[in-house]
């Protein structure tokens, strides 16, 4: 039985998703869930790997048990043998061929951000606090120009194994609350670290400096865009199949 | 010079706001701050006590020092020698008879409620998790029957000094959005745990438990009332002068 599963996380105390030997990883403690409630050993997929530090609230899972427990109760099972700042928040049966991963169309990342004098103290690894007041219009107007396939090889950082750097951004939305500003970009996929670049960049730009979001990307030097905004900021809203 | 500051913390951590000689609470952490900034050992006045557990988003206080720094100055001052779940959003210089308690007109608490299936990893300690949906046109229509002048001895636990037990609702606002509901309630005063009586009696009723609010009030007997709602979803919010 293939079994699709949407988790939801706080990053904070996790060395990211990918599972790791000696690391506290969420891969690994899905995979210790399901071998309790199963018994069996087996590999989950994930719609992507998410950094240390980084939340979800849907990255997308898959993997395959033979199980009697009806799979839309499989996620109350697993929530009783996952720590509390990991939750299943939906699990249903899938066809045999879906895959978190290669079957994902869209993927959605939300971007928190805490501007002001002074940091909240319900905001502790939950946004990045920049100590400044952004100027949201100018951020909108460069944000236009990621939409569209382009080749975002300038906002990426080395180490993926990805060779073609062209993806496609369907939206980019700039929302302000108070002093909560949130950054939502919907696209094809997403270049190691690339949120978290043009969120940096975007910050950059709301504090003033002149930065020329069409230079950037034509230069594909990752020294031409803004520093990569933190993790913690950085949540996996939503994954499309 | 009489110092008034807005305090915003999260009492996940401490025994609650008054100070206790081995505990950990938020005025020992005030007074050690203020401390730390002028070697003054003061006595500081917050609005009311919070218990353990409970949250401040408008927690006003004042104490009286003498120092250099300017009074607007004061909250950064502050924040270099508070742990990171206690920050002082506001600090300004009032007259000398200004008191956080006795001055105060109007007091308002919020109060947060999760319903649903799963306990969202980003609420823990932030809010009362309820497993199970709530009726929101039962509990508003109860909830205005707390509205005016009214004895709330049956809303109160006993151990505070007060004798007088009447107290004025100004409002009590039932807000939902998505699986989130917020209480919000304003009045002249409270008794102590009147507001999480007031709101764990809510709760019941929105499950659907029949109680009459006129008929506990009139009955003033406290065991009458639903449960106490639990401490995390409590949050001073805003002491009116």
């Amino acid at each position: 039985m293939n079994i699709k599963i949407i988790l939801e996380y706080d990053g904070t105390n996790y060395s990211g998703w990918a599972k790791q030997k000696n690391n506290n990883t969420i891969q690994n403690e899905i995979e210790k869930a399901i071998y309790s409630i199963s018994e069996q050993k087996v590999e989950v997929y994930a719609s992507g790997r998410t950094d240390a530090g980084v939340h979800s609230i849907g990255q997308t899972v898959n993997f395959h048990i033979d199980t009697k427990i009806p799979a839309d109760k499989i996620k109350f099972a697993l929530n009783q043998n996952l720590p509390s700042d990991i939750r299943v928040i939906h699990s249903e049966k899938v066809g045999d061929d879906f895959h978190s991963r290669f079957s994902a169309s869209k993927k959605i990342y939300l971007y928190r951000i805490q501007t002001g004098e002074v940091k909240s103290v319900f905001e502790k690894n939950r946004s990045f606090f920049v100590n400044d007041s952004l100027d949201i219009i100018k951020m909108k107007e460069s944000a236009k120009l990621f939409l569209g396939e382009k080749n975002f090889s300038a906002f990426k950082t080395d180490g993926s194994s990805a060779k073609n750097f062209v993806r496609e951004i369907y939206s980019l939305e700039i929302r302000e609350k108070n002093d909560i500003i949130e950054i939502e970009i919907c696209g094809n996929g997403f270049l190691y670290n690339m949120v978290r670049i043009i969120v940096g960049t975007l910050v950059e730009i709301g504090k003033g400096r002149d930065l020329d979001i069409n230079y950037i990307l034509e230069s594909k030097d990752r020294k031409n865009a803004g520093p990569t905004a933190p993790a913690c900021g950085l949540y996996l809203k939503k994954v499309e199949y």
